[in-house]
């Protein structure tokens, strides 16, 4: 059954000195601080969209890979994914980088690249992001 | 110049069974629970990847919006961006609904109406997610 999930951002002001609060509602965890110099110089305490992409992908990444392992008979002890996100003012965000390191038992280190490479293509929210490049390093520890 | 954002998961286990942590890093802001129940079945308190999309997706599109009102000579008084992510296990993300309403003085219902559909169509996240299906309602208060 499909699920839905909400989050609003309330802006004030232009783009440049104005600022936004983005809240998380489906989970109530928070509201947080957004602003354009925060997303294109430093991010002083306050998220992004790019942070937030993220998050989201790290998180999505992790879970279809743990499930590709646990089929292959081989649910991982940890695995630990990091996600950059590049944004480019005036072209946009040109790229995502994914850095997984896996602790897995008994699998060989060409299965564990096949099965992360597949979770890069396949899981939903790189399925998602079709309009950007995606890239995987991937570690067996 | 292209700013980079970070987050990082941390999972263990399998799909159904296992959980995890993810965190935003650039921000500092804190770190979360996720978990495939909170993602399919109720949040009960968690995050998921489709609300961090959903609150990537209101935040981007708001300053969009913001900017195309201030550059057509009507910065805002104030934006409020909902964003709903739908979720289909075995699907993916199958939507996107964006629903905002706007306090902009000066401004008539045609050329609001037109600034919403392109920062709809241009915000960068948009443009990341080409994917998914993105829809909008857009208000004029």
């Amino acid at each position: 059954m499909a699920t839905v999930r909400h989050a609003h951002t309330v802006w004030q002001g232009d783009l440049l000195k104005g600022s936004g609060v983005v809240t998380l509602d489906s989970s109530g965890l928070g509201s947080y601080d957004v602003s354009w110099p925060a997303r294109t110089e430093e991010p002083n305490g306050r998220t992004s969209p790019e942070e937030l992409i993220a998050a989201a992908h790290s998180s999505c990444f992790s879970m279809a890979f743990s499930n590709g392992l646990a089929k292959a008979g081989h649910a991982p002890e940890r695995l630990e994914t990091k996600a950059d996100v590049t944004f480019q003012p005036g072209q946009g965000i040109t790229g995502i980088h994914l850095t997984v390191v896996g602790q897995v038992l008994g699998l060989s280190e060409d299965e564990f690249q096949r099965l992360a490479a597949d979770a890069k293509e396949n899981c939903p929210v790189s399925q998602a992001l079709t309009g950007t490049t995606i890239t995987l390093d991937a570690k067996l520890a």
